[in-house]
């Protein structure tokens, strides 16, 4: 197992407490935070500290491992009402991505199965199902990063959303998996990182691993895809996923969509990767896939000090671009409204 | 004449000065700043303390009379090169608004024209002719505006790019212009207003302007408007116009073409407003356009103290969207790639 190389969800030694890297504090600070009560768990989910939908599920079920370890229940009823009430509080910090409930849900069936069992056997039993989680994700990632390998070639210029890295998981990551693997082949990529707003994991965790790894990124914000891509620099778009439905329809970090939809208008593929812990059978299609609001205050206050991206990772920032006509309704000006053939209307201003 | 009533730009009480409300420091600061040499005057402009197409044209023309009334040169011709010298140097600062260069061109015209006059009496002329195109300005907007009401009605749901309000102009603003007037006739609108990255102009100036006005605003991130879109709630989107191309294409902030790209597929109409001056005739289409190339520190650090919004603007934060099937070129997972008809092909993982 590949266990001592993953570092950003691991036991402390005597496994009272979780260790992770603080993701909210990066680039800036390298910073691990231990975790041993249920309000800094759900916390450090809620603000970020721990995200990505695998890596979420991963730390979930730890999580319930460290409730389990000190629950003080003298027995199973008691023992089982308080994984199951600490797992509800755990699955109420983010709704969206499936992992979460979805490895919540493996490890209280675990809790049902061994009923009657010594409970300091159960518990550690909940070790070693969220130790399997955490190697089954990373040789997820192997595969999905190896299947997704086929979809480019040396010289390719790909597009990334959000982080979908291995600090969203355990290691390699899924959509960047495959880039992590062309670069161990020489491959020379062209990646471009949007930004990803509010909270900027394009810029703080894209861009940071990317370039840790010495692969060619170029830093944009989110509504510089379309000049990117208008420009023939981008042969696929890779994005991650957090919630699968049985249609195909992803739900992803907000702004997949619309990348999408840009990405279809300049007939550049959009491929999204889905570990299959991210596939939810009970959601038909995505209008049944709740989206979770978060606080005003992450749109009408910077969060992050200054800077906000590894310090000399190269950026791409034009001021302006231009709409192509055929996208314009009409354009109205002092001396009336203007609609197509634009060529022949607008002569009149000549 | 409603000069008085303009506040963004005008001149001291002995016109030797430019006063302008500094645009860098809203919502924050309501900050008024003088400016007197060239080299104040063309930082401004490029630091965005005053920013839109036309007010930056505006801006320019009075540029230029300050430096026509404060050259030292003892006869025409010197005069003439000093006046064309910083001319340039005020062109320089932008390249992609066609305001700038149109309405230096036609103070330089002036200049011409005047050849022989005493240079006291062009100096004159020149600050006639800024205040004459100030005061078009002002009818140019009246005018847009009230044809741009024509588009929208009582309950529309109306999405705003960057800001073209009366910031960006003299009074009543372009695409934010129809927004002002339906207000006054007591129409209920729901305007979205896109934060536009990097500079946030959408955040900082458009929700402050509607705010200000009694406007009911919401403010997203730029990301989220295909969600917004998606949810039905957006009946047009309005944007505004650095330079218009003879064939209609639409040169405009960073992110217009994206955003028309995401309206059309959602078959919300997308309405540029042009004033007349950024029609450039020598653009036969939008290739012919300089796209301004800004620094890498405004993507990298954040340059706002926080709020970078009116404090008391509602926002919509949704961490996720949902992409379409339709729009996913492949779903690549740890168990292969799956391609459309994906209720079929996901099938298989049930």
């Amino acid at each position: 197992m590949e266990r001592n190389e993953i570092t950003n969800i691991r036991l402390n030694e005597d496994g009272t407490a979780i260790i992770i890297l603080d993701q909210s504090a990066l680039p800036g600070e390298t910073k691990y935070v231990e975790l041993r009560t249920i309000d800094e768990m759900c916390n450090a989910i809620y603000t970020l500290m721990i995200r990505g939908a695998p890596a979420i599920g991963i730390f979930a079920a730890f999580a319930l491992y460290i409730v389990a370890r000190s629950s003080t229940a003298a027995n199973y009823e008691d023992f089982r009402e308080d994984v199951f009430r600490n797992s509800a509080l755990l699955n109420s910090t983010r709704p969206t991505a499936y992992n979460l409930i979805n490895q919540l849900r493996r490890m209280e069936a675990l809790v049902d199965n061994l009923a009657g069992e010594p409970l300091p056997a159960i518990a550690e039993a909940m070790r070693r199902e969220a130790e399997s989680i955490q190697d089954e994700d990373v040789r997820m990632c192997r595969a999905i990063s190896e299947n997704g390998l086929s979809l480019i070639g040396d010289g390719f210029g790909v597009m990334t959303y959000c982080n979908a890295g291995p600090l969203a998981t355990s290691r390699f990551g899924t959509a960047l998996g495959p880039i992590m693997l062309a670069k161990e082949l020489g491959w020379n990529l062209n990646v471009y990182s949007c930004e990803t707003r509010p909270l900027l994991q394009g810029a703080r965790l894209t861009a940071y691993e990317l370039n840790a790894a010495g692969i060619d990124c170029t830093l944009i914000c989110d509504n510089m895809a379309s000049i990117v891509m208008s420009g023939g620099k981008i042969d696929a778009v890779f994005a991650g996923c957090d919630r699968l439905a049985r249609n195909g329809d992803v739900a992803n970090k907000i702004g997949t969509s619309g990348l999408a939809i840009i990405a279809r208008h300049y007939n550049v593929p959009f491929y999204v990767f889905c570990p299959t812990s991210t596939f939810d059978p009970e959601c038909a299609t995505g209008n049944d896939i709740e989206i979770e609001l978060r606080s005003p205050a992450e749109i009408k206050e910077m969060f992050f000090s200054k800077p906000v991206s590894p310090t000399d990772v190269k950026c791409y920032n034009p001021a302006f671009d231009v709409a192509d006509h055929e996208l314009i309704t009409a354009i109205v000006t002092e001396k009336g409204i203007f609609k197509a053939p634009y060529d022949k209307t607008l002569a009149k201003l000549l």
